[in-house]
């Protein structure tokens, strides 16, 4: 903690020390590993040294530390090894070796980093997520942000200082190493950058001290903890520092020492050279699988609400209803729970939990990208949190924000509204017509597509008692509420939402259609359209559209025919899973997908479906064709 | 153009006569459709009517116009119409009506419309694409980019500044219509931004002026042409200005007016209620595909280069050398080519090129999000262009910009380097196997995937002088040149690459490896040791990862095993292609897929593998096992 004025004379040679030791690790494993980023891990590695000598480590209210720039990684693990928090001869073997977790860029679960990062401006919206955590769990803990200058340059920054700025975030701390070079040459030539301006202009306050002066370091972390703005601290650092050769050689942002060079660089500090010892261990192998530590959290789901169709309840506005309930239940009991929006609001359906619990629920405006990182890093502390935001926004704008997401294992439930054609008049920018496919990359996602506002409710609720990152998917249009022959809802009472089940919604010996969403009661009136033909189709609805339910599929690989009908892209929604499934069954009868094949018309619904055949009149003659 | 001082009396009189009249289109054809954006689009109406006067709209030069915020598509087209470009009836009649090119965003192809928009905050990077295409053909054209205020929070906006900045374009203007409004409320409550001080910070010149007072848009509009710098003039406004019970209210930014309002806003204007003529009118169809107007290129792609293993070429160095010499041959007989870099150059090769081109070389910096755009804008306008960049930043993290790419039918050459688990070190953020996955969405994209350097230069080259988006995947490693029992090279003399065309490595009647890329070498390796165990497998190379070959896929159909062998995602690679056909054609054998099947580990490409199942070692002990 920052408690003295300044550091003693003994600190300040004791950091000394740990740095010229710390330097050695650096070179001497991007040198044994033939790879990594030597250059920046030197220029970063004073700030390092100080900034973990002094933040609270301890204790769940502990400090949360992002480092940006992960490819630093090398200066990181020297910095835990030489304060002891990592074993240093492990960290120096095993970097950059496959199973071990001394990653080309930091990993969270390394002891007191909190995000795995790697692709460059996402970390100061992560550090937004954990600074929020901390001020709505009122713990005191800070949040510190150390980047590179090089990413700067992003423009998820200047979101996230907005962010910062609008909710008050004084408990974070940006320390941007300013070596003044990236990888192609200084960043003056490469993208010329005000970055002091950048940050003033949105209301932040700036230090400029040198990055390799204990006392600055420490001073600057200590005014900017107590500030009453969030700050950010511009580091002066001189890649490479202390071995002179490599000074301010942009060559060695990427690139490690040569046997020559590393040789003189061992020399320069005053270390010996035990190269081959740590030869020979890195033929050893050494795994650790850094945690996850997704925090516990305790979700009452409450009890399901049922619909009934005069209630003229859409999906969106059915999870909405569960958000709000969900926030009733559980954060009077000390269970947060928190909503972010892209300023959208009274179309996603977060409206009635943002008024209810203003606290909680966080308005990010139109900044996607930003969002859903901090979304993301929240949602690991603790927080139930969903994203709600229009499909086109919420996985395809921020697709590479999910998939780090994804990698960091967050608990995030993304509420994807106005998904597939059936967004209609706004057109094809605005109909996500592949989320699917996209969402099917990313391996610890879950996704759902309910076809009523019954299953929404319930896959609302099974998404928040759940660990793990879910999708789930609602359109723009009002979808009929599925009954049972008895009248009652089919996803009423008496029905569990179950991961991976399809649900039979009308039995047929002819063939099947496969489908999910709103394009399920068009199904049904597919098959009334072919039963007035003489034939009798099956109608499966399918809303974990990368699950394949054994029970219900090895009934349907015995008929004639098959088809899949999604409001999605044609190749890339259910059609390839069910396909999967097919080939390996030996499946003989025929088979046929239909989805969208172009971007879409921008007009009312149906005749959006109409322009790519995909309305119940041009579906029932196609299935007829099949049966020639 | 801007020739006069100020308008005349009458200019503005006859702009305020337009005004009112265009005021009643918006209106009418918002509530006839009873959908779309009436408030913003009269808040940018007087910025519209002036710009479209005054304009060069004339001749193969003519001015550029991208309206970012297309949502404001009412105003554009009533102020096309009453301009003369558009039939006035039509346009109000068919508003987001299907097959209208009236859409619910502005398409381009719309006279004087240059970019199809809808997602915000891409605008102002198509606008500096255009503006670079003006500065390297010389041909004096201006860009204008009118743009919303709340699209402003958009972080690739701030990377567009910088980059407009670094390169000069001082024939760029933005105009921002300050209505202070977005769709959940004023832009101070839903993230406040300072947006002069963000456009100071990046160096821009700033103009204030009232956007409602046609001289006052003349004059500004004037000044930045002629200024030295890049301008963004900042409109104040008023959401639904001059319909008194419609100002300042963000309910009317995207909700028509219901039946009394409109009366009464017809009535405000002192314009007649023609309601019931558009609502028969608007029964009928009106169709018109706004032609993409891609400009003809004269691309002379050149005699292939020919490698040899003791070349030691890589994929991405052949890239290169392929660029260069497109270069070479184009650029002086004034077929321009041009490439985009994000900070990457030395690792994505486009240094040569950089080198000998200095002009036609555009480093855009850690802005991958803007650099997508600007290349995808310059494509359109006659200019050769590739993109290059790592598959992590070229596709995952650009997909929303690639999509818009290719909304807008560009004609981009997007070079992903270092796809694939082949990344090794740098680890799971930066091993991007989705990128196959995530194209097959992209309806107008071509995705290939060369197998060696020979293979990767005609590729590069059929690409160059084949119009539409491509997405050539490479490497990081090196792979083997593939050749003939004859000991010539497979792809080199009297090899043509053509689009979809499967290449038999080698043949076999127990089974078959489809392949490609870096897995094909591999792929051969296994078959050397399934031939051991005395099973005879063909390997595939696929090239064209989204193409059946019929020739080919025929003879396949008949074996008794067919395997699917990728560094990608397992389920989203060529797998369901695959199974897409062998399930329509009746297949009858065993088939399996081999692909990533969750995130990599940090090491050597071959341990990476090996954790995945992937190396030649696991895939032939796998295989065995489905011969059983």
């Amino acid at each position: 903690m920052f408690d003295s004025e300044r550091l003693t004379e003994k600190d300040v040679e004791n950091l000394k020390e740990l740095s010229r030791l710390a330097k050695g690790d650096i070179i001497t494993m991007t040198h044994l590993a033939g790879t990594g980023h030597p250059g920046g891990s030197i220029s970063s590695l004073d700030i390092y040294l100080t900034l973990f000598s002094h933040a609270n480590l301890v204790g769940k209210a502990r400090d949360r530390i992002v480092v940006s720039h992960g490819h630093t990684s090398p200066g990181v693990y020297s910095t835990l090894a030489r304060l002891g928090h990592l074993p240093v001869d492990e960290v120096i073997a095993f970097f950059r070796k496959a199973k071990s977790p001394f990653e080309g860029h930091v990993v969270k679960g390394i002891p007191f980093i909190d995000w795995s990062t790697g692709n460059l401006g996402q970390g100061l919206s992560a550090g937004c997520g954990f600074a929020m955590a901390s001020k709505i769990k009122k713990d005191g803990s800070h949040v510190y942000v150390l980047m590179g200058d090089g990413e700067q340059q992003k423009g998820q920054i200047g979101e996230a200082r907005r962010l910062a700025k609008k909710f008050g975030l004084s408990n974070i701390t940006v320390i941007i190493d300013y070596n003044k070079l990236q990888i192609s040459g200084g960043i003056e030539k490469v993208m010329p950058q005000n970055i002091i301006e950048n940050f003033l202009s949105d209301d932040w306050e700036v230090i400029e001290i040198n990055g390799h002066d204990y006392n600055e370091i420490y001073a600057a972390l200590k005014t900017a903890r107590n500030a009453a703005n969030p700050v950010c601290i511009i580091a002066n650092t001189v890649m490479g520092n202390g071995i002179s050769f490599m000074e301010n050689k942009e060559k060695y942002h990427g690139s490690p020492l040569n046997a020559a060079e590393y040789k003189e660089a061992m020399g320069i500090l005053g270390l010996d050279d035990k190269l081959d010892f740590y030869k020979e261990k890195r033929k050893g192998v050494w795994t650790w699988d850094p945690s996850s530590d997704r925090s516990d959290m305790a979700i009452d789901a409450g009890m399901s609400f049922t619909y009934n169709e005069e209630d003229k309840m859409d999906n969106r506005s059915a999870f909405g209803k569960a958000l709000k309930d969900l926030g009733d239940r559980n954060i009077s009991k000390g269970q947060l729970v928190c909503a972010f929006d892209c300023d959208l609001a009274s179309s996603v359906k977060t409206s009635d939990f943002a008024k209810a619990y203003p606290d909680y629920f966080f308005q990010g405006g139109i900044q996607e990208h930003n969002t859903a990182t901090a979304a993301g890093a929240l949602s690991t502390a603790g927080v139930l949190t969903f994203f709600a935001d229009f499909g086109v926004f919420g996985i395809d704008e921020t697709y590479n924000q999910q998939r780090l997401n994804d990698i960091n294992k967050t608990n995030l439930k993304t509420a994807l509204t106005h998904v597939g054609l059936d967004v209609g008049p706004d057109g094809k920018t605005h109909q996500c017509v592949d989320y699917i496919g996209l969402a099917r990359n990313l391996y610890n996602f879950k996704t759902i597509v309910p076809c009523d506002a019954n299953q929404t409710d319930r896959v609302v609720r099974y998404a928040a008692a759940t660990k793990g990152n879910f999708l789930i998917a609602m359109g723009r249009n009002r979808w009929p509420i599925m009954y049972k022959a008895d009248k009652k809802p089919v996803f009423g009472e008496g029905y569990t939402f179950q991961y991976g089940a399809m649900d039979v919604m009308a039995e047929g010996k002819d063939g099947a259609i496969i489908t999910y969403g709103g394009m399920v009661y068009r199904a049904l009136k597919i098959r009334e359209a072919l039963a007035a033909k003489g034939m009798n189709f099956a109608v499966i609805n399918m809303p974990c559209v990368n699950e394949i339910d054994e029970k219900v599929m090895t009934n349907l690989v015995n008929l004639p025919r098959i088809v899949t009908y999604e409001d999605h892209n044609r190749l890339t929604g259910i059609a390839p899973v069910i396909t999967n499934y097919l080939v390996r069954k030996g499946f003989k009868g025929k088979f046929e997908s239909f989805g969208a094949t172009k971007y879409g018309a921008s007009g009312d619904t149906d005749e959006v479906m109409e322009t790519q055949g995909l309305d119940a009149g041009s579906m029932t003659q196609a299935i007829l064709k099949m049966m020639k």
